[in-house]
């Protein structure tokens, strides 16, 4: 049901706010697609509390599973922005004072702004490499296999664009999408039937209901454009044979 | 930084559609906010693919780490819904047809329409509660602390308002925003110290970026609206004493 990735990651979303509802998360779309683009395959995704032993448990497990993890939220001045160090903890790294990161947001604040709450964002583990924040300043920091990102998604996303050159990608997954009029159950068998004969080739089956009525997404997904075009194809078909209309 | 929270939950989302970007998750904010309108806390979401071993292996952790898990996505009729079938595995129990979910489905659907691929949706493992599904019949259902719901998230809501009556609640959890226009790092030693004041309140800060200007919205968090009162008229205090205006 899927080609084997050549590259995976993971994403922790550090805040209580998403947990409660109160706040939609943007970055895992954000990342997902980006990171897919260089082919690396998002595998999992965690939403934790501002808990340092949370924090902990979860960056040691993701990190040891994935090439890749990134964590958004919990780098800000305020007091319940604990990644920082929750992180230095995972790794049994010394946390303290950063003077780069001091040099970065000297550059945003006068000296009567850089006030101790704003210096809280110039601490990291030690040894880290600081990630540019072209926006705000208080820069991401990434640590091995671990990027370390804040949680403002216009934030997060100018600092990824900063560091993603570096990131090793493997192939990127192309896919296709088939939106039409039917419901799910009209095309699943036959559905079925395409996936058994193209194994390789990932596909994915999404029902919506719009204005009342059922319909359903394909997406189709492989690392080659002829594989890909192929069983769109013979989707394609079995669709329009069943009479449903693709939008 | 947190009241305990009397009863936990957390979320499970199946599906490669929400990890790839592709489709942006609802279900765990309609969660999250109604469950904590009963008084459960939801403690963490985690998002993975549609892959048997990380379902058995996530659904085996989370029931046992909290009181209630919620799964959604995964119950279709196509060949990538193996959510159901992967919780049999995870609760070692026997996995087939049940016949009350087959009668649920024929109130639906003509006979010619109850496909083999239809008839799939009335799998599940042996001795589950039922969760009636008033939109498209389909039923969710219950085995022991673990709720196991459709992706689409009009279906899961109506579901849900089925079975709500019946989770154990705890003391609800009331909330105060404040959002201003001051930038997060003004206001953040002094709300440390209101923090360190009031321990048993939950104070999160939450930055944005609004038209080019920073700002921070302040959420304050208790079971007891006195508390909460007293906390929030302090934040305020605090930040109109910064020149800050509160909106």
């Amino acid at each position: 049901m899927m080609t084997d990735p050549d590259i995976t990651a993971a994403v922790l979303i550090i805040g209580n706010e998403v947990l409660s509802g109160r706040t939609k998360d943007a970055n895992l779309g954000f990342l997902g697609s980006e990171l897919n683009k260089i082919g690396i395959l998002v595998m999992e995704a965690r939403v934790i509390r501002d808990d340092q032993q949370m924090i902990m448990d979860h960056v040691n497990d993701l990190r040891r599973r994935y090439d890749y993890l990134f964590t958004t939220g919990g780098i800000g001045p305020t007091h319940d922005d604990i990644t920082s160090e929750s992180i230095a903890k995972a790794f049994a790294l010394p946390f303290g004072r950063n003077p780069d990161a001091v040099r970065m947001l000297s550059e945003h604040y006068d000296d009567k702004d850089l006030t101790a709450a704003r210096l809280r964002m110039a601490n990291t583990p030690e040894g880290v490499i600081l990630l540019d924040n072209p926006v705000s300043k208080a820069p991401g920091f990434q640590v091995e296999n671990v990027f370390v990102l804040p949680g403002v998604p216009v934030i997060m996303q100018a600092i990824f664009a900063g560091f993603r050159h570096r990131l090793q990608g493997g192939r990127e997954m192309l896919s296709a999408t088939l939106t039409c009029d039917l419901p799910e159950g009209r095309i699943a068998e036959n559905l079925g039937h395409i996936q058994d004969r193209n194994k390789d080739v990932e596909i994915g089956s999404y029902p919506y209901i719009r204005l009342g009525k059922m319909g359903v997404s394909v997406v189709v997904r492989h690392t080659d454009q002829a594989r890909l075009d192929s069983v769109s194809g013979e989707i394609k078909a079995m669709i329009s044979g069943l009479g449903g209309k693709i939008f």
